[in-house]
């Protein structure tokens, strides 16, 4: 089968062999999106070799249990032991002997077929189109703000960065309800929040010490600064990106302020799927181009120009 | 009077007027007590000019209420507006109008006299002795841990550092009845903590990665590394000490392990008083040597040296 191989920061399409595993169930891609997360792989965020991508839609063709053959699924992507202690204390996204799809020691889905566990799988509603199920990850991704820490209906929320993740956050904040701002560069970016009601907030306004909780999705050192200097005392900064290499930090202030930084990575896949099939958010209108798999550099190539927001594959 | 003046990073004690403020008490300070802080605001940790001294138990000899003379007292540092939005949403110690006791734009206690408004002050119960009572604001700084995050029964609590503070911090921590072991250097902060039957843990023996929230009280880089490498995913790292400049700091692996970072600073004392009242905690265990006012920079020299625990003053 074609599919995009990773290895020392080089991607090609590559003719593999189909996986099997007759432990897992055998997935057909229909979808799949590419993310931050890929294109920082390929610069050598983590050592990776391996077919890329984790964000997918697709058709079981096969699996242990025959029930689940025929299902559109989208799917976890940390394939977890069961046994340690993270998994034994509620915590199976942290498992010490996770394999993460397309990320660590498991083959993606920017491929024809890919395998996972069926504990791993859910069901996709009927009335969820492809194009909105493959979103499912990075929104699941933005819901585990609010499984961490809770956003108030009152609280000032800023977020820095409308990006391929910020977006999403966006969508997801709003419906808390609490009076949120976005910081967003790109005229794309900003007019996708506009459309929907969600502020935006140019970097010169944003009052210093004054807001309860910041998001930070930029994953760069400036957005990084400016989220510090917004947050109030006893506020909250959540870290939503991953940032190259070592920062500078003061942490006295931050000591005296008392505040709370709180790092935020993968999220729960079911709520991801009910909102999106109440429609109250919509990851659809990121879509910026479609690529066949055999497209699969070209797709890479513009989801790497700036301001793009997703690429889907279709494999 | 006489009183340890703090100018251009040097101490020395002067004869200055005795304070008068017709809206705040006037307290002839009974003992006082040497901080971290102080030694730090001398090596010029933050500017302040000033009467240097925060921690202090002393008599009321006049106040705009008179039933409040007499009365043996502690004082919250934090002297507030009530006004502002930090004030009117429940965090007055983070004021923005705040001056701060011996730290900014408030005279301190290493003098004869000072004075505080009414309402920072708290009676100290008659079996609560002057050399006991003199810490209830560092106490009250050990359970602000308690008052931002839950310390569950089982957790394992890890505590990197045994002077001042750290020694007060595994007291109220051991009440939880967690798990609790401290890294101490120097035997004689071991020993206490041996003799209260709370457990020490050499550098060499922390697991990394399993401890659910790890106390960072050294101010040193090397105890931030210590704990970073000790906390578990999704754990929690409490800053309680202050550090010099900047850190270098990769937050890559803080956002992948979902670490919360929180720093912690001043505390409640009513929970203080009540703790030492019913000989929960006993600081004085703490005591190293006391000094009269007039042998203030004596005390300090003394309080400079290695290892040294809490030196106090008698006014």
């Amino acid at each position: 089968m074609q599919a995009l191989w990773l290895e020392n920061n080089q991607i090609s399409l590559r003719d593999i062999s189909r996986p099997q595993r007759d432990d897992e169930a055998l997935i057909k891609i229909r979808k799949a999106g590419i993310c931050s997360t890929d294109l920082e792989l390929i610069k050598g965020y983590y050592p990776y070799t391996g077919v890329l991508g984790h964000e997918f839609v697709g058709e079981v063709v096969d699996a242990p249990d025959k029930t689940w053959v025929g299902a559109r699924v989208v799917g976890d992507i940390n394939a977890v032991c069961g046994k340690c202690e993270a998994c034994l204390n509620g915590r199976p996204t942290h498992c010490e002997n996770r394999t993460v799809l397309g990320i660590a020691n498991r083959d993606g889905v920017f491929a024809e077929y890919t395998t996972l566990p069926l504990e791993n799988l859910h069901r996709v509603p009927d009335s969820v189109p492809d194009e909105m199920a493959v979103f499912t990850e990075p929104l699941a991704a933005a819901l585990e703000i609010q499984q961490q820490i809770q956003i108030k209906p009152a609280d000032r929320v800023l977020l820095v960065g409308a990006g391929r993740l910020g977006q999403l956050i966006a969508q997801t904040l709003a419906l808390t309800g609490c009076d949120l701002h976005v910081v967003a560069r790109h005229p794309y970016q900003q007019n996708l929040l506009s459309a929907r009601g969600i502020r935006l907030i140019a970097e010169a306004d944003i009052q210093p010490r004054k807001w309860d909780v910041v998001v930070e999705a930029t994953g760069s050192p400036d957005g990084f600064n400016l989220a510090r200097k917004a947050v109030r005392p006893r506020g909250v900064m959540v870290l939503k990106s991953t940032y190259k290499g070592e920062m500078n930090v003061n942490f006295s202030p931050l000591v005296v302020d008392e505040i709370t930084i709180i790092g935020s990575r993968c999220g729960p896949f079911e709520p991801a799927l009910r909102l999106m099939e109440k429609r109250e958010v919509d990851p659809t209108v990121l879509i910026a181009a479609q690529y066949k798999l055999s497209e699969t550099l070209k797709g890479f190539e513009y989801a790497a120009q700036p301001g793009v927001l997703k690429v889907l594959i279709e494999a």
